[in-house]
C-alpha cells in the first residue's frame, strides 16, 4: 500500500505536497473546526463517530478552504481583474469571502432557483451576483460572457487542483485530531471535497477507507464506479440541493482509484440523519452535510461484512447553510 | 481586586480550589467544549463573541459538569443507594447520565408539563422517572417521599456547592481556549452556573466581568440585585423553559457579589438570537442556551457607556435540548 501512496502522488491535480502548501496559504483565514462526539449515535451505530463540523467554517461550509486556496494562490497580475464562478451556493458564497479578504472582485453567476440563504450569503460577503437561468448551460454561457467583459479568473467549484488541495486540508486535521480514525465518509457531488480528502488521507495512512455518501436522486458517482467513466444523468431529485452535480475531469480519476465504495441513501434517511443532527448532536446541518451519518446508519453499510471493521468513523458535516422553512418542511413531511 | 479574590475564598459554597478539584474529578467523563466564533455575529455587535458551545456538553447542557462532580464526590457508602432530584429537565438527565457512569440508581421526579425531549433523555440515560404536579411544592413533596423510601442522596440542580464547583469548570477551559476574555455573560436561573463561572473566572483574573442574562417574564436575579436580598416571583412567564428558577440560598451571595449586571431581555429577543444560532452560528440551541446573544444585543447592554469596553466576550451557549416542534411555533411567531 506504501508504495501506491508513491505511485500517485503525480497522477492527480493534487497531492500531499499541494494539500500541505495549501494548510499553509489558508491557515491565517479558515478556522480549524472541532469534532464533536455522541455516544447516543455512536450506540445507534455501533461505531466510534467523529463529527469534523465544517457547517462551522466560514461561509457555513468547507468550501472556503478550496476557495481562500485558489484566491490566494493567484499573483497580484492574475487577480488583478478578480475572480467569477458559476455556483448553486456554498462555492459562490465562499469566492465571495476569500476575494474580498484579497481585496478583489468576486463575480457569482447564480440560477434563479438557488436558495435564499444562500445567495444571501454571497451578497453578505460582497460577491456580485449575475442571475442566469437554472440550467448549467445558461449558467456557463452566463460565466462565459462575464469572463470575456471583465479579464476574471474562472475559479470552478471543484474540477481544479487549487480547490482539491484546499478541501484536502481536512483530512490533515482531522487526523491531527484524531488519529486513530480508520475510515472517513465523505458526502459526493462534483468531487472536490472527496478528492482532497482521500488524496491526504491515504498519503498520511493507506490504509484509511474513504467512502462517498450519495443521494439516490443524484447517485451519478455510485454509477460511475459502476461504468468505469463518467455518468451524467439527465435529471437529479433529492433534496440535498449541494449534491447534484457531475464528476470532473480532474475529481474522477481520484474517485475511480481511491474512494472504497459509494453509499446511496434515499432522502427520507438524510432527512432522518438532518433530525438526529439538530436533536442529539445539535448542529445545525444542511441536508446536503447531514448525508454522511445517513450513510453511516444505512443498512447497505450496516450490513456489508466487509466495512464491519470500519470502527473510528470520521464524518463529515459539510456545510449547515439552509432556509429554516424550507427544513420544518422537510422534517414535518417524515413525521 | 486581587485582595478581593482572596478575600471570597472562604465566603461562598465553592472556591477556585473546589472548582479545580471537580475539573479533575469530572474530566475523564465530560467533553471539553469547543469555542466557536463568527465574525458576521462579531459585526452585528460590534464585539468579539466567543461562543462556549455546551449544548455540545454530554446530555445536551453544561448541566452534566455539576452532575458528575456531585455524583463522583460520593463516598460508596453515600452512593450506595442512588441519588434523587426534582428537576425541569437538564439536571435530570445529567444527573441520571452522571449515575449511570457511577453505576447507581438515579430517581428523578419529573414535574408534569416538563418538555418531551428532556424527559426522553431521563429515561434515554437510564433515570428512573417519578412524575409530580408542575407545582414546585408538588415536585419537593415527592422528592422526599422518594427520599425516605430509598435511602438515597438529594441533589439539588443548584443550591449545593458540588455543583457549582462543576459548573464552574467552564470558566477554567474558556479562558484556557481564549485568554483574552475581559467578558463573561451566563444564562441565569437558579444561579448555580454563573456561580460557578464568577467564583473561578474572577478568580483567575479579578478584572473580567460578569452578567446574568435572564429573561423578563423571570427576572428575579435582576429584582434580588436591586432590592439586595432574594426575590421570588410568584409566576413566570418565559419561552425559556430553563431559567424560571429563583436563586437558592448557596448562589445568591455570589450573584449578589460578583455579578456585575443583570441583562433583561423579551422573550421576542430570545426567539431572534435562537434564529441567530441556528442560522449563523449553526449551532442547535434550546430558547435559554441563546439568551446570551440575545443580551448582548440588546439595546440596554449596547447602549451602556460602562459597557462599551467590554471587547473580548465569552457567551456560555448553555444548552441545546428543545423539541423542533415547538421551537418551529416559536420562530414562525416572530416572522
Amino acid at each position: 500500500m506504501e508504495a501506491k501512496a508513491e505511485e500517485f502522488s503525480n497522477e492527480y491535480a493534487a497531492d500531499i505536497s499541494s494539500i500541505k502548501e495549501a494548510q499553509e496559504r489558508i491557515s491565517p483565514y479558515v478556522y480549524k473546526t472541532p469534532v464533536l462526539c455522541s455516544e447516543t449515535l455512536d450506540s445507534i451505530s455501533g461505531r466510534n463517530l467523529y463529527f469534523k463540523c465544517e457547517c462551522f467554517q466560514k461561509g457555513g461550509a468547507f468550501k472556503f478552504r478550496g476557495a481562500c486556496n485558489a484566491v490566494f494562490s493567484l499573483t497580484d497580475d492574475e487577480a488583478a481583474n478578480g475572480v467569477v464562478t458559476h455556483s448553486s451556493g456554498n462555492h459562490a458564497a465562499a469566492l465571495s469571502l476569500a476575494a474580498k479578504i484579497r481585496g478583489i472582485p468576486a463575480h457569482i453567476v447564480v440560477p434563479k432557483n438557488a436558495p435564499k440563504c444562500k445567495v444571501e450569503n454571497v451578497v453578505r460577503y460582497g460577491g456580485q451576483v449575475i442571475w442566469s437561468e437554472a440550467t448549467l448551460q445558461s449558467r456557463e454561457e452566463v460565466a462565459r460572457k462575464v469572463l470575456e467583459d471583465t479579464g476574471a479568473v474562472l475559479i470552478h467549484p471543484y474540477n481544479d487542483g487549487r480547490i482539491i488541495s484546499g478541501q484536502g486540508t481536512i483530512s490533515l486535521e482531522l487526523l491531527e485530531q484524531i488519529p486513530e480514525i480508520d475510515t472517513i465518509i465523505v458526502p459526493i457531488s462534483g468531487g472536490g471535497l472527496i478528492s482532497g480528502i482521500a488524496l491526504a488521507a491515504k498519503s498520511l495512512n493507506p490504509a484509511i477507507r474513504i467512502f462517498a455518501a450519495e443521494p439516490k436522486g443524484a447517485d451519478d458517482a455510485a454509477r460511475s464506479k459502476e461504468e468505469g467513466a463518467i455518468v451524467i444523468l439527465p435529471e437529479t431529485n433529492t433534496i440535498a440541493d449541494g449534491l447534484r452535480a457531475s464528476l470532473g475531469t480532474l475529481t474522477w480519476p481520484v474517485v475511480r482509484d481511491l474512494v472504497d465504495g459509494v453509499i446511496v441513501v434515499e432522502d427520507k434517511e438524510i432527512i432522518e440523519a438532518t433530525r438526529l443532527c439538530y436533536e442529539t448532536l445539535k448542529v445545525a446541518v444542511e441536508p446536503s452535510g447531514a448525508i454522511g451519518l445517513a450513510a453511516v446508519l444505512s443498512e447497505s453499510f450496516r450490513n456489508n461484512p466487509v466495512w464491519k471493521d470500519c470502527k473510528n468513523v470520521g464524518i463529515v458535516l459539510s456545510g449547515g447553510n439552509l432556509d429554516l422553512d424550507m427544513l420544518w418542511e422537510s422534517l414535518k413531511s417524515t413525521v
